[in-house]
């Protein structure tokens, strides 16, 4: 019989806790912002993932039999079709840290089922949205030990305005596309592209999104195609107290940007950790039109990093394994993890009716730090042996302060 | 344009706080006991999920284009998937509370996507194992307010041998599906379904599973039958320090338990909240065999019920709108609210470069309770106006007495 779907996996305990633990810091952060969570089914009207879906995506649709739904593919396309469709206080500030499918060729680290945690803000044009979005993003960074991150600015209407000049605006989304795969092929083989593509046009868009300077400089040089854009930008930098970095490099391959755009790397070889841009024209396509901006936090890439970071590997969660000595004695144990449950302490008992050599190996297998030893000695008088096993050293200690020790652990 | 489809929804903030409030609430019980998370994908090879299915879910499987793979529609035949190719130290004790998806026809409260929060251990053939999830069991009733549920347990070994001893096993599962419709039907219907299926037998058959009587009694029945089955309830019981009742009526639905089952139960109207049994056979469908047997938690419902409950509705968790009187002010009024927030406060400044009397409204339409007020008065003294949005009181406070104010809220 076989496995998993190709392109999918089992996450087991190790690192399903690591998952559930930066999720909860992720949702922490989200909701200290206000953002409030929104749920959508799984399954869309094929309809509506192909509404803006593109031609890459609609082909990693996985679509149900009957021909009507399909998988999401992003969170983003569902929250539009909400939003457009219902009435809430604007701004609309939501979150959702869910799974998406894309029928992709699966390579190393990429999976055809993988979680995607966005926040978006719906029904401002505010550049103080963006600020918020990128102050939220050093947060994340941070709170995941990653004290300085670059942050990459651009505007696609900067961008749009310089293909406009250089009179190559028709072939705009291919070039955009070329632009984006920078970190995919790099630099020769994207100049390569655009020469085939744009003949001698291609240098001189090289010349412009290539040009060096600090933030000022580079403002300066975009107001020249697109005076608006690079107010925008310019804003931005002013509202964000931390340094961030105008690209004009930077496309972020989705077709439905409309405004600024921005990268979040935590260093050069881990790449782009947070993404996101403004898409004030998506909602229109599935009801009620209003502006929108957000960000995308890859937590399957901080969920690596989290997992390289650990020394140790924990297996479980539970402090202690209580251990009956004789099966008689196991209601007694039974009651003892009962009394440490209720003081906030995880912990196991035997459910095999093994003897007390083997319920050590359990305790081994998963790591678990501590065993309780409960035998008749000790029932009798109210004091048990804790067994730490790792140093194996063993201390006789009533319920109480049983307790106390591993309640402060 | 569509909305979802059929028989899915989305779930809003307020629901969804309740969902992640009632999610963080179980898994920290099947955490507490030692239970440790799988995550498996939502799509599964056609041939994994027929192997187990029964006439009925099968015509329920929601196809993926290809015919290949199917949505889940239990976390149970994944786990047994996964357990029986996977070398893991045993007892193995996972918890799941995940998405799973049924093409049924939609009902009211039914619907066609719902989550599943179940626990499951792999690995043992101890009545130990049964007596702890009855006690997980309780204390989820507990934590969720309702101290006095009904525990209802019967063993299938019982109901196998009393149908063997009448002669009428080979109509076994059909009596089954008939006797578990109880809560759907009625008493009327299911002896007239039995009548029409056994004859006289049906009387006979009704007088066994329907005989009165205390625990004692029951089981001293039910050893006529199959002394073996009534031992392991007896078992369950002694080992469970708190009230169960054994039903010799309960059946659970599912082809695939083989020993004891059973089901919780808060009041009459509410109906089943958590279920579950032994299924030593599973494993086996898909690889290396293993005793089993598991619980599963009515996640929803308990939602509906903590839904119902709730006197106040929280549509949001922010504390505090930080107001900035004129957008000048904007600055200063995002640095309170940074430190705020570092302080474990969630909280909001105005994305919408709105005049104060509409942040008044933004706060109200959200139910925030408190707004910040940040003008150029206050930024000269260093104390700000906290409004008090039910009472209309003000007050004047420093960043360091609001964030106490509001910590302690």
């Amino acid at each position: 019989m076989k496995l998993t779907p190709k392109g999918m996996r089992d996450i087991d305990a190790e690192r399903m806790l690591v998952r559930e633990d930066a999720t909860e810091k992720i949702r922490g952060i989200f909701r200290s912002y206000g953002y409030r969570p929104l749920e959508t089914p799984a399954m869309e009207y094929l309809d509506t993932l192909r509404a803006k879906a593109g031609e890459e995506v609609e082909k990693q649709i996985f679509v149900i039999e009957g021909n009507e739904y399909g998988l999401r593919f992003d969170l983003t396309v569902p929250l539009a079709r909400y939003a457009a469709n219902k009435e809430v206080p604007k701004p609309y500030k939501r979150y959702a840290i869910e799974r998406v499918w894309r029928k992709e060729e699966p390579q190393r680290g990429r999976f055809r089922e993988f979680y995607q945690a966005d926040v978006d803000i719906i029904g401002s044009s505010s550049m103080r949205c963006e600020a918020e979005l990128l102050t939220l993003a050093k947060k994340v960074c941070s709170e995941f030990g990653f004290d300085r991150p670059r942050i990459l600015l651009n505007n696609r209407r900067i961008l749009d305005a310089i293909a406009d000049s250089l009179g190559i605006s028709e072939k705009r989304n291919d070039i955009f596309r070329t632009l984006d795969k920078l970190d995919k092929i790099g630099e020769a083989e994207v100049e390569r592209i655009l020469d085939a593509m744009l003949g001698e046009k291609a240098a001189e868009l090289l010349s412009i999104v290539r040009a060096k300077g600090d933030n000022k400089e580079k403002l300066a040089l975009a107001a020249k195609y697109s005076p608006e854009g690079a107010a925008e930008l310019e804003e931005i930098t002013r509202l964000c107290d931390f340094d961030t970095s105008i690209d004009l490099f930077l496309v972020r391959g989705l077709g439905y940007y409309t405004g600024p755009v921005f990268e979040v790397k935590l260093s050069e070889d881990i790449g782009t950790v947070i993404a996101g841009g403004r898409y004030d024209d998506l909602l229109g396509v599935y009801g009620q039109g209003s502006p929108a901006t957000g960000i995308s936090v890859g937590i399957e890439r901080l969920m690596t990093l989290m997992m390289e970071r650990r020394e140790a590997e924990k297996k479980t969660r539970t402090s202690v394994l209580v251990a009956a000595v004789q099966p008689e004695f196991y209601s007694k144990a039974a009651e003892i993890a009962s009394v440490l449950r209720s003081r906030g302490i995880c912990c196991e008992t035997d459910l095999n009716e093994r003897n007390l050599r083997k319920q050590f190996d359990y305790a081994n297998s998963l790591s678990i730090p501590h065993v309780l030893v409960v035998g008749g000695k000790e029932i009798e008088s109210g004091r048990y042996t804790l067994r730490d096993m790792s140093s194996g050293s063993e201390e006789m200690l009533s319920t109480e302060e049983i307790a106390e020790r591993l309640g402060s652990a």
